[in-house]
């Protein structure tokens, strides 16, 4: 069975009325209510020691789910540089929403952080399917219509994603790359936008069937090959 | 100095009075108009014999801009073939527009017509940018509102382009990839969605040089490696 | 249980005792002799009625294996044309090594026959794992060697790999993109070189894992999404 | 003109007399030697002020080149992040051979540090080129033999390459993804694997004309897009 973490900042749950509302156990929690019947689960969040995410726990997932938001600057050096290993050596890592401006995220990617738009403004957002041979997309429809969102606009500063799933339009008139792929190392990343802390995104049976699929698709192979590095010496039997 | 062709199927042009309002030498001329300036600038069209496009003229082209509709299917097979075959070896090919339901366009993207949604209800588009670095952006703002447009929306059946430049936004509600590379033997491609007939689209000054940019990059290399193919003789001197 | 059809030309094995030694029963059951285990397995010939892909046989194939080499050109356009559109709307692909030149590949590649380097020499050849991410590459070494085998060279006249996951290396001193993948459509391709017909290639453990690994990966969604496509109205509700 | 800044470790060439036979002036000074007919040329080293990277050398650089190998760990953290931004911000990078383990690189790539074979024992190298409709190989023929180089064997720890432009054979029986093209933010970026500090890589000129053609791909668009980022409006005027 996929092991799965959620690690989640925690800190608007604590300070927000209105998010606390929404999301009275946190998102992590909510996360973790869809994922539970088909993953095992656990979650992490940053107030914990090494912000829930030690070695043990880490060499114990399968699939690293990924929300922060205000506080992305208290994440230890030296904890991203743990994830980011793990990532390399196979985990799978699911960065949603705001975790675009996370110190993970930037590592992994080769990029910088605060390179989109945004607004709160409700906009209403729909998700286009651009590439319906993917797993990702398995069970949806070929848009996922989220009636109230932040809003998140190109030019987002990321690699070219290596697979584009969706893209999202908004009523307020941009668009968005919203659903990315890449592989680093053994590792495999889906970037997922939605997911304000504001709005019940997560309890949208489609949000959840996405993030479902993506947790299957980012599991690492369970016997991917011993690769030898370093200094080796020629091969021989060349006839 | 690179030689341009434009091809047009110019149909519309004679039957639809709105459209020869709007575009009174076609299509082609009209392209022709703002490219001419840079470049060696000739037209064809589909009831010329062989379309205009002789072995001769073909031979003779750096980058071949194409845009056809209503008559894809009166482009003889034979003329699709040799034009292919100047595109794998190194002729550009801009297809525009309705251009991604041409014979040539499938045959180059392996791929088959009519895989779009489409919707002609003056929809405003915005074509925002969301690969900076590629010379097809240079001098353009970040976004290009045009202000009546034919819409396109996703899923577009075509392959992953291997550069996604342009995402479209239509105030209906769809999304669509706008500009695309693709390359296909030395010869390189970029799709442009923007050019309904019945839009005086393409003497909006942003997309002139989008058309102009795309010739410069789709032009061949001068002295593009002479590649040796079929059955071989070992390299000598392994060491 | 993934419903696998093996198609091969099947000519060599009646016209060549060198084939039909190694491969007595014929290339396609060598591949379902391995495969039969994991997956619900068909073959089917060229010389078969409609070559053994009738719409029943293809409308019950998740994924088509495709062997062939001597005999492109006999493979009728019209059943090419019904294996494409399968593939478009979702069943897997493996052309194995020389169905590089089929008609199907290069329908969906958008490419021409015959673009590569070639020679019959008993070249020792070493794939190397280069995306060690891939569920392709489960279970293997991070290299296969293959003693003997033809030797394929580049340029390899290909579309830019979706994913690249092997490189060969050849003793007598060329390069292949030998494992490649594709999308078009709802299809997945992957093209795997090795596999001549003079050398028992097939009976090769990791070569058999690629396969098995190939066809699991290939394997449409089940739910994959109902695309909407052709003249839409304007979606409401816009804020 | 495009100014191009060709940065050195330049530690080799004090300590090892072979190095300092083949490169008296420093690796830095021979390339310098077959750019600056065509390029505004200057040099910069690490045992410089600031590496010889200050803001303002930077932000008079189109195209950065790199060589690196001993000193990796002698750079200082605060000129790897203005370097980076230098090359979000628009400045081309151009990396040489064992720059694949610098600070600068593995920030921009998102990996770490040493992931690939190697060997110094005077393989035989052969780059084939697999992109020939690239601006990078004009004028090149299919294939770059070098006599003698250090091997460099894959599983390389970078991301799958944007574009792969050759692929290295070595006579030890491994291969290389040799030549490499990325894109961070307005930046774009180009592998480039020979060139090892005890063999006379840089003289050859087919591998000259590589670094030539490119430092011409590399340089920014003169007029990029202004893009607008943060917190933005919506746009007026939905119809």
């Amino acid at each position: 069975m996929i092991k799965v973490t959620i690690w989640n900042e925690n800190r608007h749950e604590q300070t927000n009325p209105d998010v606390k509302e929404i999301y009275p156990g946190g998102i992590h929690n909510a996360i973790a209510g869809f994922l539970k019947e088909d993953f095992e689960v656990t979650t992490a969040t940053l107030d914990e020691p090494e912000h829930g995410l030690t070695e043990e726990v880490l060499n114990n997932t399968d699939v690293l789910i990924w929300w922060g938001h205000l506080a992305h600057d208290d994440v230890q050096d030296e904890i991203v540089e743990r994830v980011r290993n793990r990532v390399l050596d196979g985990m799978g890592f699911i960065p949603l929403h705001s975790a675009h401006g996370s110190k993970i995220f930037h590592v992994l990617m080769g990029t910088r952080t605060g390179e989109l738009k945004w607004r709160e403004a409700d906009d209403t957002e729909r998700l286009w399917v651009v590439d319906e041979s993917h797993p990702i997309v398995d069970g949806l429809p070929d848009m996922i219509e989220i009636e109230k969102e932040e809003m998140y606009g190109e030019r987002f500063g990321i690699p070219q994603p290596e697979e584009l799933i969706f893209i999202s339009w908004f009523s307020g008139g941009e668009v968005f790359r919203s659903g990315c792929t890449y592989k680093r190392g053994k590792g495999k990343i889906f970037y997922f936008r939605p997911g304000h802390e504001t709005y019940p995104t997560y309890y949208q049976k489609e949000i959840q069937k996405v993030i479902r699929n993506a947790v299957k698709w980012a599991a690492p192979n369970p016997r991917s090959p011993k690769i030898h590095l370093g200094n080796v010496e020629p091969l021989e039997a060349i006839k």
